[in-house]
């Protein structure tokens, strides 16, 4: 049976945004409601993600401001931060909530503004960004993000030989199908040979090989099982994994293995009765090409040490037997933190659906991977065409 | 049947701490582990708050680095941030999650710094503490939170008659309650003279109508209803209500009514199958003294209007029939924000146990309510001694 099902999506363009946080909210949120059908009276519940607005632009205790935006004050409304992993940890509490009978249809989005319209530059923001990572042990170094990740992806091109030319090619694809997403934040095709080209910002890092910074919002509406019938498109949720790891990554016996998301990835495939292989698309959280590759080894989708091997043969691609980042992924579509996750929920909503476009896939079971952190924080999710 | 059993309880000190967050937190956590008699491994998930810590020292996805430390990497961990009512929806959440089935065993607890320690001195943090009011509407006016309850506050006089005096008479118990607690930031006693003497913060706020910005950490064991007489000494909880008001404050039209906390008190009692006059006593988030007149009539434990009434003839205080905040409250022990919430439900434990030594009183039912932001947030906790 299935946990739950989302019967609503909707999300911003991710891009540069200027408006109120909570207005920015409410046009994924109104699209989502829209989507689904029903208005802000009918929800029982916001669960809400923002991850860094306090640091950015003095704006906390959102949830609330958001629910009055859209015209449904009074419900109960919680944020969750759990750094990038923020909206896809919201997710999860909702889906456990409609499951376990605390509320039947619940509005589940994120919202985040990254660009300079916070008022804050790059090496701010960045510097901001980094205090997900650990404050003793990794901030003084002066490791920031594409640092941590870069150590990851170091270490597994030690273990697996995994090349350079790989890390590009994630890039190219990724940006490929960000040019199908009229809502993604980048419109243009890269090159292997251009991402090469680029200025290292932490070997093996070339600006190509980095997520940009983005605002944005995405939202979902998702409802119990047992009411999902009433609602026009509904798409099942059968599986939701979390985890964390170990932190700092010092601590790590094999950081890039992302355990976080190996564990995650079982529990979910457990919770939908698949094996990874059973999956035919996953959204992964691309903040680096390396992750990318990572990932795709953590949930199955590559055996360990050929996620950059898959990734060069095209087999990720749009046309190949194991799709990754339909939507253009973090790397092209775009990384508005805290509105991260749920837009992978999007994603796999619509081309469930077959609502995708150019982009549309043949698919009937997607899975979503959403990571925070020094990688100590992963959300796996299983959604399939309803049965 | 109750919806779920605290069998561990923890705090520290609340007052200036200057370890890391983690360890702060840890220590609270291994009094309720150790309460509870388990440890870190027996643990299916941490729900964590924390508020301001991000913009406080750059800290932030402190959830894992919180399990890190204690022992308990891998399990699912998310943060919550609802400004003050931060810690108090980790455990809603977290009750949610033991009653629907997700887990059996619960920590939940939160941390926070507020002090000079944080390396922020007050101007600074008082403007961090402001970004949890209306980014667009309240923060441009110059309006911080002594001023937002000084607004609530000078309606309810205006609409009541409530006067000073009996302002300062919340003051003079909850520190009387205070003295009483070893884990208390304030150790002294005031008086209703003092207090009218003291500076004007926001009229008709005088320095001791104001709680203090503190350092510390509270955490409880959260288990299912089903386990918990294998627990030495649970206690039940029987309900958790949680609403949210329109936000920014202008747009209430009976601000001093505090909606979302009589929302959230009518949920509670309802689970509970219980009406107000059957709970002995409730800690309240008096973050000043007019909050807590406001909330004393808002749970029911004073009609409308007479909350000012009761707390100037001692019906609030430990031997009045209507005890409120026995701990000292957030007055008097103290409010490191994101620490409160499960501060409170530390004391309903205790009371409940009959280990609160010298403030113990004779109840078998206490409320817990918890506010956040504008009065945006309330969460309302009743707890039993078991059935």
């Amino acid at each position: 049976m299935p946990r739950a099902a989302v019967v609503g999506a909707g999300m911003t363009k991710f891009g540069v945004h200027d408006e109120p946080l909570q207005e920015l909210f409410g046009a994924a949120a109104f699209d989502a409601l829209d989507d689904a059908g029903i208005g802000p009276r009918d929800l029982d519940a916001l669960y809400f993600g923002n991850a860094m607005s306090g640091q950015a632009e003095n704006d906390t205790h959102l949830g609330p401001k958001c629910a009055s935006h859209i015209g449904a004050a009074r419900i109960p409304v919680q944020r969750f931060e759990d750094a990038c992993a923020t909206s896809a940890n919201a997710f999860k509490n909702a889906v456990e909530a409609v499951e376990g009978g605390t509320h039947d249809v619940v509005l589940v989005g994120g919202v985040e503004r990254c660009t300079p319209e916070t008022g804050k530059d790059t090496p701010e923001m960045t510097r901001i960004f980094a205090s997900a990572s650990h404050r003793q042990y990794e901030q003084p170094t002066g490791l920031t993000f594409p640092g941590v990740f870069a150590l990851l992806t170091k270490r597994h091109m030690h273990e697996h030989g995994t090349t350079e030319e790989q890390l590009a090619s994630v890039a190219v694809k990724n940006h490929a199908n960000g040019r199908l997403n009229d809502r993604a934040h980048f419109g243009k095709e890269t090159s292997v040979e251009e991402v090469l080209e680029g200025p290292v910002v932490a070997d093996p890092f070339r600006l190509m090989d980095c997520c940009p910074f983005s605002d944005g919002a995405s939202a979902v509406v998702v409802v119990s099982d047992d009411i999902a019938d009433s609602f026009e498109a509904p798409v099942d949720v059968t599986g939701v994994g979390h985890a964390t790891d170990i932190t700092p990554i010092g601590d790590k016996t094999t950081p890039h293995a992302t355990q976080a998301a190996r564990d995650a990835a079982n529990q979910a495939y457990e919770q939908a009765g698949i094996e990874a292989a059973d999956a035919d698309f996953a959204e992964v959280h691309d903040c680096f090409t390396g992750a990318e590759i990572m990932a795709s080894e953590a949930i199955g989708f590559a055996p360990d040490g050929e996620g950059g091997t898959y990734a060069e043969e095209g087999r990720t691609s749009l046309d190949g037997d194991r799709p990754i980042n339909p939507s253009g992924g973090l790397k092209a579509k775009g990384h508005p933190i805290g509105a991260t996750g749920t837009a992978q929920i999007v994603e796999l909503t619509e081309q469930l659906r077959g609502e995708a476009g150019d982009r549309q896939l043949d698919a009937d079971t997607g899975v979503a991977h959403n990571l925070g952190g020094d990688a100590a924080t992963t959300v796996v999710s299983v959604m399939e065409v309803r049965s």
